[in-house]
C-alpha cells in the first residue's frame, strides 16, 4: 500500500466532487491500485486554507464548505495566504490545480504547477489555461524532474482524450479534428431551437447553473477557442494560443436563422475545427455552422460534447461525452493521478 | 533497434492492408518505437504458405496475391500444410491470427493462438471467435507464459475499445453499453430507408463488397451477437457466449415499417445492448429498435459503428468509428503489436 498525499488548489464544485469520489472509491483504490490517497492541503481563494500532514478529514471539509464556514479551522499548522508559499508549505506528492481559468495567460495556475513540479510533485489540472499557454514549458519541466503534468479534464471533462493518444493509439498521425467542445452554447442553441430568445436561454442556463454570471467566455467562443488551442498544441503538436484561433461566438445568430435551419432539418452548432498539412495549421476555428442529420454533430444534445479525430490510420474516430457534470471532471483528475503514479 | 518477426495466419483484405501499413510506416516504427517488423511466415487456406526466417518481401507477397499465384513460391523452407505445424515451424515473436470467424466455437483460431502462446509468441487477432469463446483460457495462458493476447480489431475495427479500458479509464466501473456494432446491417437499413427492398439492398451490399455471399451472419445478428459476447466477457467481466445473447436480426423488418419510421422522424437500427447489476447480466441483446434524433445512434450512417459505455464515473462515453475499412482493422493489429511489445 502506497500512501499518496494531495495538495488541492481550489475546492469548488469539482474539488468537492473529487473529495466525494475518492471517499467513495477508497476500497477500490486500495485493492486494485494499492493506493491510499490523502489530502494534506486545501487552498481556496475565499473559503480559507488548511494544511494537515496527517490528512484532512474530507467529510469535515465538505461539511465546512456546505455551511459556508472557513477551512482555516481545519488547519493543523499555519497555512500561508500566498498560494506559492502555501504549495511550498504543503507536504504532498501531487498538486491538484483547480483554480478558475484565465483564457488569456493561463496564470496563476501555471505558476502553481511550476512551483509544484519544482518541489517534486506530479501536477494534475482540469484548468485549460496552463495547457493552452504553457504546455511545452510545463511538460519539459515535468520530464526534467521525473514527474508528470497531466490534464485529462481540461477538454471534455473526464472523457479520455489526451490519454487516448498517449496509450491506445500508437503510430497514428493526427491530421485534424472537428467537434462541439462548449457545453453551455450547445445548450443555449437548443433552447433557442425550442423557441426561447437568446436572453431567455441565458436566463434558463443561469437557473440550472450552466451559464456563468458573465456568459461571455462561453457565448463569445473563448472557452471553445482555448480547447482548440489545447488540442492543437498537445495532440497536433502545433503550439497555438486561444487568441490565434479564428473565433466567432453565437451572439450573431438570430432566432429566425435557428428556426429556419430547424425547418430545413438542420441545426446550428458552435463547431470547433483544426486541420494541419505537415507542420502547418491550415485551419483553427470556432464558428457557428449548420449541420445536417448525416453529421455526427447533429445528435449532440444538451450539455454533451463531441470530437471527431481524423488520423492517417483511422479516418474518423469520434468521442462523445453525454451528461457531464462536476463528477465526470473529478473522475478525469483521479484517472490522471492513477496514470501519473503508474507511469501511463 | 529491436527486430520483431511476425507469423501471419490469413492474408486476405486485412492481412494485405496490414502488409501495406507496416511497409508505409517502416521509418516511423523505427524512429518512434525502435521496432523493425518483419514477416517470417504467411499461411493462407487457398493461396499457399511461405516461411522465410530472413523476412518475406511483402511487396512480392502482395503482387503474388494480386496475380492469384501461390505464396508457396516464396517459401525458403518446406512450409507445413497443417496450421499448427506451420506455427511450430515459423520462427516468430508475434502471431497475427486472421482466419475466418467461427461464430459458434471460435475454432480453429483459438487453437492457433494457444499454440503460438505456448511457443512464447504474443498473439494478436482481429477474430472475434476466440475472444467470445476462449477469452479467459487464452488470457490466462498468455499471462502464465509472460506474453499478451490482444484483439483490438475484433470489435469496431481499429477503434480503441479494449485498450481504452486497459489504460485511460482506471477505477471506472462499467455498468453497460448500447451501440450499433454491425456495419453491414446498418448499411442495409439505410438502403431500405432510401426505398430499396431487402433483396435489392443485399444485392447492392454485395456489389460494393460489404455483404457476404451468405449474408446470414450479418442479417440474422450473429456478428453483432458475438461482439456483444466479446464486450460482455472482456469489459463487463461476465462470460457470455454469442448463443446466449437474445438475438433478433433484420429479416423481419418490412420496407413499410422502415418508411413509416422515417416519416415519423425515426430510424430503425440494429441495436446491441448489455447491462449488468452486480455480477449478473440483466440484458444482453441484439434487436432492431427505432431511434429518434435525440439518440447518438440516430446519426450513425453507412458502415459506421458506435458504442456508448455507461460507467459509474462517466454516465455516457461514446466511441464512433466512421468509414472503416481493411486499413482500420489493420491499424488495430499494429496498435496491438506495439502495445504488446511495450507492455500496455
Amino acid at each position: 500500500m502506497k500512501q499518496v498525499s494531495l495538495c488541492m488548489i481550489g475546492f469548488g464544485n469539482v474539488g468537492q466532487a473529487f473529495a466525494r469520489l475518492i471517499t467513495r472509491k477508497k476500497d477500490e483504490l486500495e485493492q486494485r491500485y494499492g493506493l491510499n490517497l490523502i489530502v494534506t492541503g486545501i487552498a481556496t481563494a475565499r473559503h480559507g486554507k488548511a494544511i494537515d500532514a496527517g490528512g484532512i478529514r474530507l467529510s469535515v471539509a465538505l461539511r465546512t464548505m456546505q455551511r459556508g464556514a472557513s477551512l482555516d479551522l481545519l488547519s493543523q499548522q499555519p497555512a500561508p495566504q500566498d498560494m506559492l508559499e502555501f504549495i511550498a508549505a504543503c507536504p504532498a506528492d501531487v498538486l491538484l490545480e483547480n483554480s478558475p481559468v484565465n483564457h488569456h495567460t493561463g496564470e496563476p495556475a501555471a505558476a502553481h504547477i511550476r512551483a509544484a513540479l519544482r518541489q517534486g510533485m506530479h501536477a494534475v489540472t482540469a484548468n485549460k489555461g496552463p495547457v493552452a499557454h504553457h504546455y511545452q514549458e510545463l511538460s519539459s519541466l515535468a520530464a526534467s524532474v521525473g514527474r508528470r503534468f497531466l490534464f485529462e479534464s481540461a477538454v471534455m471533462d473526464g472523457a479520455p482524450i489526451f490519454s487516448l493518444f498517449r496509450g491506445p493509439l500508437p503510430a497514428a498521425e493526427l491530421i485534424g479534428f472537428r467537434g462541439i467542445l462548449n457545453s453551455c452554447t450547445n445548450l443555449l442553441l437548443e433552447m433557442m431551437e425550442q423557441g426561447k430568445t437568446f436572453e431567455e436561454a441565458i436566463e434558463y442556463g443561469r437557473s440550472i447553473g450552466i451559464t456563468e454570471t458573465d456568459p461571455s467566455a462561453d457565448v463569445d467562443g473563448w472557452d471553445a477557442a482555448i480547447k482548440v488551442a489545447a488540442l492543437s498544441t498537445v495532440l497536433l503538436g502545433i503550439p497555438l494560443k486561444p487568441q490565434e484561433v479564428q473565433r466567432e461566438g453565437i451572439r450573431g445568430l438570430t432566432q429566425k436563422q435557428i428556426a429556419a435551419a430547424r425547418k430545413a432539418g438542420q441545426r446550428w452548432k458552435l463547431v470547433c475545427t483544426a486541420r494541419r498539412r505537415g507542420s502547418q495549421l491550415i485551419e483553427a476555428s470556432v464558428k457557428p455552422q449548420q449541420v445536417g442529420p448525416d453529421s455526427p454533430l447533429f445528435a449532440v444534445n444538451g450539455t454533451s460534447s463531441f470530437v471527431q479525430f481524423q488520423m492517417d490510420t483511422l479516418p474518423g474516430l469520434g468521442i462523445l461525452e453525454s451528461d457531464p457534470g462536476p463528477e465526470t471532471t473529478a473522475y478525469g483528475l483521479l484517472a490522471d493521478i492513477i496514470n501519473a503514479l503508474r507511469g501511463q
